[in-house]
């Protein structure tokens, strides 16, 4: 859509707050509305509302999102084969309680028609609220301005509301406001991307719709997945005396309806109270669903707007605590890292073990499952901002551990299988090269687990769920792999990260992390002998996980001195970047899986993502040596790449390159870079813009018994600080040109945290800050080149 | 279906003609109806039809197929890829032109009801055709006899004929006799299986449908696939005076029917001759195509069916002075072997570039695509039986040669890539991994040219087609394949024969072919210069082309002291066979490919293969560990795997374990061992029959300039007797314990064939025979073993 070019940019003067945390898209916007929609996604982790407009149009996809709601759609292959999935869970929106539809006149608000004075939809990262202020001029000359307020509440977990007001510009308007509560809406078809979602159309069979004075209810059921969703939403309204009142309902929608004049001075104002849940219709039954949103949509009618937002706001506020990242320097992308917080903070919910989807509750990108993106770039910067977060994400995939062990015994596999690509824990991956066969999706939970109770010291979550997980996982290595006559343990042909290559033996990442898989279970079991003995592991087995992780293969070419990213690699041909042009990019949708799997061309970070996991396993030389390599043939033709590049840029010093490297991951959403927003937020992008800035400049690495920081500050950065929480204390780190200052600002008493700053240890305790100077940089020459036009943009 | 229980089994008792000759199925068969029709398929390479009864009912699965007569359907993709086929081939039925109906008093004939008093059909395979008698007695207790006769004529491409009578057996009957022409049969759904049919319903629109006295006429055109079919059929009958006759047509219907009684002594007959065409819609008008099919069915009818069967017997007596085959010793097998030199003689045309695909015109498995199978395993065996049929085959691969060099700028590649599966000549294979990537296919075609050059010395055909054939893939293997630092040339990320392994590097198989199709397009060129300066091939092309072919890698594992199927194969861990049940087989249908890839476990013969087509690159000591080696890995999911591990067995003096395999290979459809004949023959199969009796036993090589025979006979045969047409002239051979005869039985003056026994060379000449005495077997040891449960039968 173009803006209507006969009519000048509106323009909007008002006191400006605190723009540094502020979001901002006006009429100039409309053109990129899909992306709007994702980038203003309010979401709580159970309930995710798109930022679509409040009156339903224009809008590129409308979205309505509560955490595992799907519909199954059945699986057709040209040549089928066996344990291929035949069935796919695929998200689907439930009833848009966000609707307020006006007409001025006989003319509906649309942006696109009539004339735009200003308009703006503002994301308060702050707040955690979209503010939306418009005043427009409708066709037949009557001016209104609209202000709206939208939030998702992080305190209630079924609750969502709108707070909305409409007023004349000038003389008396007509009015009729339409509040809708809509169930199956419309949802564009986005063609053959297989990136994009599948969509299906009406997925929601009518149950119940019922209306109670201003409150109204609709339930509906799914037909394949077996579950049922309800919304109810409970309206205020402040209207002048004359306008009156209708009520509509359908089975799909229900419509409460105002109709009336304005005059100058005058207001009309609608709040929305919406509670959304769902349960499996086995163990629900409609009135029950029913009773349970509408009190809470009564509940919060009465805490009312203010109320909701206050105690909204106050949850945020203490998430912004361990979350903020001050980047002081460059304006632009401070705004971009708190943007990125937001939508991490958004992401997950501490209450109930729920997933957290590669692209959140944002959109409905592929399909709304969860992939490896959660364990290998989200959890690992929740368990350090929000662990009770990362642990009720690690409790979903525990709950799905029994699909996993089948599916694991379907694939006649030892141990458990997690899925590539899932809602509802079933394997969805319908390409099983890049997906069942992306085994390190199971070493990447382990990684998670193991993470997260080092940070945390959660002894609870490691003896039960956490120790479930690691068995399982180390029993899958165990089997899976398998000893060669000269001692060596491999593991072939399998897919790493990198989804230029498939089906390789010894993926280094792989094995890499199955050895820290297998290592983890066998302390975890010589930790907790009686929870392993009710795994029925004994020392017997432990030995042989041992065995396996002590002889696993680390592919390396002696000549060319890098580590290979599988058996093999460097001695496939290489690519020809010569004849490749700019318009080749993506490499997928312009070169067959032939021609990309065996040559040396990498689509993403998979030999540096195992030197940023696995730190311990290579020594500097060696990082330098792969870093330059690697960086010469990965074209970043995923949103996964920019950040574990960038780290590692950092780690070696090339800091202008890592700089460039976080500016691209921290803006693949905001700039759209890969086309692609408004199918969602890329939230491993976003976690791995954080992973860029705290692992990458500020040099932490987590392999070891405690935090090591090594920082490193590029030009462009003045001051950089952000928060870890390790062993329930937050610590805070500050870093400047000239030094590092390591602070617990909520710590009482004896309260300590031990760690490594440049190799020296170092003892944070509170009430006092610890500062060392940072170190020079040494001089490591040129930084190495990227395949020809593939350099991240310069800042 | 199971034949009635309450009826003793049929008996026919009248006198038995040649059984040597003749397949006999009776009543008892009924429960194998599909397979009975596929093994009782006529065809000329043109036309085929599946042997259903002339009743239509009961049916496995009708089909009148025409050698390209196909529609199109889309593909779809859970997961879509860039280059991945979004429209496949399916073979369709024709108008089926062989149902004649017959009601007797009220009761339709079927043979599940009613009492059959005797129930045969016969394929006379001298004759060519099916011979079918039934005495039946209705329901209602009238007694009938029916005979037919039904050929497809192999000197008139377009034409078949039924010749049907019945007559009363006792009392009289009132009868009713139908003959359709039916266009849309029903087709049966399969259900999931990936290697039945994919099948479209009413594929044809009707365009015309005629009635001119006793001739039919129905022109069809498909939606997608833009082909117009016609099938016209003229009737002649000799029937009783008070029989009448009437007409009843519709678009896809059009019936004769015959009403009245006959008594004792009468009889009513009924002559059909159908003529088949078709063309593409753009190339024909519908009169015209009407036209043309008309004017062949009137013509057979003036031929009569004597006519056409007297000419038709004597094209295949002409045939079959160079395809039959004498095994003395072994009756079952004796028969076995001329089945499968019947439908090798059956599956192609000299005239007119056809295809041959994997199930010839006996069903619609695999959609009815030709796969490598053709040049793997049947042309292999037509360019000694018949080699105007293999030019035709290779001419029909040339046609499509514009189609490979678009799919090879497709897939960016050089030179052309053939399709792995097609009828039209677009890449049909929705599963690339085992398709596609199947880039061996080419090296298959060049080996198919080159062997029909060196059989026939075919120069119109080198310089022509074949070199064209040749330049092309020698150009893809160039570009495709890759020198690394040592010097070695490598060919990575394919799939070789084995489709127990996938996207692999170095396949043994592929390189050796590659390299006899690099050498081979080299020395073309060299031969003619003129034609391939047309081709602007250069001699620095060619050189490269060498450099390559010498540079080849001949993966080796030195301390098993095995070639290995492709690099690393003989270090990936062995299958456990202990754990494998005999209902894990076929091992697809019980395993992911996951498991089936990384493990030492084949599903046909590979490195086998390449033994057998590349004999002078291996020593007889590594042919001796290669196939203990694989044998021991190979569970034969394929039929095309009994064959070449046969030959090879014999050639390493295994007779017994040759005979069995031989066996396996030639009653594979005869006695449905895949339980996959209903779905038509497996032409490879039964080519890889006579391969391993002239290659195996015959120990005929033709890598060389000259034919070689290293022949040696196990003791279950006491005389192998076949012909092989060399430049022309019929060698014929003839094998007994004692001695090895060669002979030019047809040959006059000084023609004479030169060739290798055991390494000495002869001069055969016309009119004399050249004897030799079999040399002694050498000890060597035991049979080597197979995985358990999988050797063949033991005879």
């Amino acid at each position: 859509m173009q803006p209507n070019p006969d009519r000048s940019s509106p323009e909007v003067d008002e006191p400006q707050p605190d723009e540094r945390w502020r979001i901002r898209r006006t009429w100039d916007d409309l053109d990129r509305l899909g992306e709007t929609e994702s980038v203003f996604a309010l979401s709580n982790g159970w309930l995710g509302w798109r930022g679509t407009l409040d009156e339903g149009d224009p809008v590129d996809m409308p979205g309505s999102y509560l955490n595992g709601l799907h519909e199954c759609r059945e699986l057709t292959y040209p040549e089928d084969g066996y344990a291929f999935p035949q069935l796919s869970d695929t998200v689907i929106s439930a009833p848009n309680a966000t609707l307020v539809r006006l007409w001025v006149g006989d003319e509906p608000l649309d942006l696109r028609t009539g004339t735009v004075v200003a308009h703006e939809q503002v994301l308060d990262l702050r707040a955690g609220v979209i503010e939306r202020r418009t005043e427009w001029i409708s066709p037949a000359g009557d001016g209104v301005r609209v202000r709206s307020t939208r939030l998702v509440s992080l305190r209630r977990r079924r609750v969502g509301a709108v707070d909305w007001t409409v007023e004349p510009l000038d003389g008396p308007v007509d009015v009729r406001i339409c509040a809708d509560l809509l169930a199956n809406e419309r949802v564009p078809d986005r063609g053959d991307d297989p990136r994009a979602a599948s969509l299906i159309q009406d997925p929601l069979a009518a149950e119940l719709h019922r209306v109670d004075g201003a409150d109204a209810l609709l339930v509906h059921r799914t037909e394949r997945s077996g579950q049922r969703v309800a919304v109810a939403v409970a309206h205020r309204t402040a209207v002048p005396e004359h306008i009156t009142t209708g009520v509509d309902a359908t089975p799909d929608r229900i419509r409460l309806t105002l109709i009336g004049s304005l005059r100058p001075g005058e207001r009309a104002q609608l709040t929305k109270f919406a509670a959304y849940e769902w349960a499996p219709v086995a163990d629900s039954s409609v009135e029950e669903l029913a009773g349970q949103v509408t009190v809470e949509a009564d509940a919060a009618r009465a805490a009312g707007f203010a109320g909701l937002l206050a105690e909204h706001r106050a949850a945020l506020a203490s998430a912004w605590r361990a979350a903020d990242v001050v980047l002081d320097g460059d304006e632009e992308l401070q705004l971009a890292i708190r943007f990125a917080m937001f939508h991490l903070i958004q992401a997950g919910r501490t209450d109930g073990d729920r997933a957290i989807a590669a692209k959140g509750l944002t959109g409905n990108g592929y399909d709304g499952h969860v992939l490896w993106d959660t364990e290998g770039y989200v959890l690992p910067v929740l368990t350090y901002i929000a662990p009770d977060v990362a642990r009720s994400a690690l409790r979903w995939r525990h709950a799905h551990l029994p699909q996993a062990f089948d599916r694991a015994a379907e694939l006649r596999l030892t141990g458990a299988t997690f899925p590539w690509r899932t809602i509802s824990g079933r394997e969805c991956s319908g390409y099983w090269p890049a997906g069942t066969a992306g085994l390190h999706v199971n070493a990447d939970i382990a990684d998670a687990v193991l993470r997260y109770v080092a940070a945390t010291g959660d002894e609870d979550l490691l003896t039960g769920p956490g120790l479930e997980l690691l068995v399982a996982t180390a029993r899958l290595w165990h089997g899976f792999g398998h000893f060669t006559d000269d001692g060596s343990f491999h593991i072939v042909g399998v897919t790493g990260p990198d989804e230029y290559s498939a089906l390789v033996d010894d993926n280094l990442f792989t094995n890499l992390m199955a050895r820290r898989n297998l290592r983890g279970a066998a302390d975890a079991v010589e930790r907790h002998p009686e929870a392993a003995g009710r795994l029925d592991v004994d020392p017997t087995e432990v030995a042989g996980w041992r065995a396996a992780a002590e002889a696993m293969t680390v592919p390396y070419d002696p000549k060319r001195a890098v580590h290979q990213q599988a058996a093999g690699f460097t001695d496939r041909p290489e690519w020809n970047f010569g004849d490749t042009g700019d318009d080749d990019y993506p490499l997928l949708l312009h070169f067959p899986y032939l021609e990309l799997y065996r040559h040396q061309v990498v689509k993403q970070a998979d030999l540096v993502l195992a030197m940023l996991r696995c730190p311990g396993e290579f020594t500097a030389e060696e990082k330098a040596a792969n870093f330059a390599y690697y960086e010469a043939r990965t074209v970043r033709d995923s949103s996964l790449s920019a950040a574990p590049q960038g780290v590692l840029a950092a780690e070696l010093g090339h800091l202008d390159l890592a700089y460039d490297l976080f500016a691209e991951s921290v803006l693949q959403d905001l700039k759209d870079l890969g086309d692609k927003t408004g199918d969602g937020l890329h939230l491993a992008s976003l976690g791995g813009a954080w992973l860029a800035l705290v692992q990458g400049f500020g040099g932490l690495r987590d392999d070891r018994e405690l935090l090591s920081f090594d920082p490193r500050l590029p030009d462009r950065i003045d001051r950089l600080a952000f928060s870890l929480i390790w062993h329930g204390h937050r610590l805070h780190v500050t870093l400047t040109a000239d030094e590092a200052r390591y602070e617990l600002p909520d710590a009482e008493g004896d309260a300590a945290i031990e760690l490594w700053h440049h190799g020296e240890r170092l003892r944070v305790t509170a009430g006092q800050s610890t500062t060392r100077p940072m170190p020079p940089l040494p001089d490591l020459g040129p930084e190495p080149p990227s395949p020809p036009g593939r350099r991240p943009a310069r800042r």
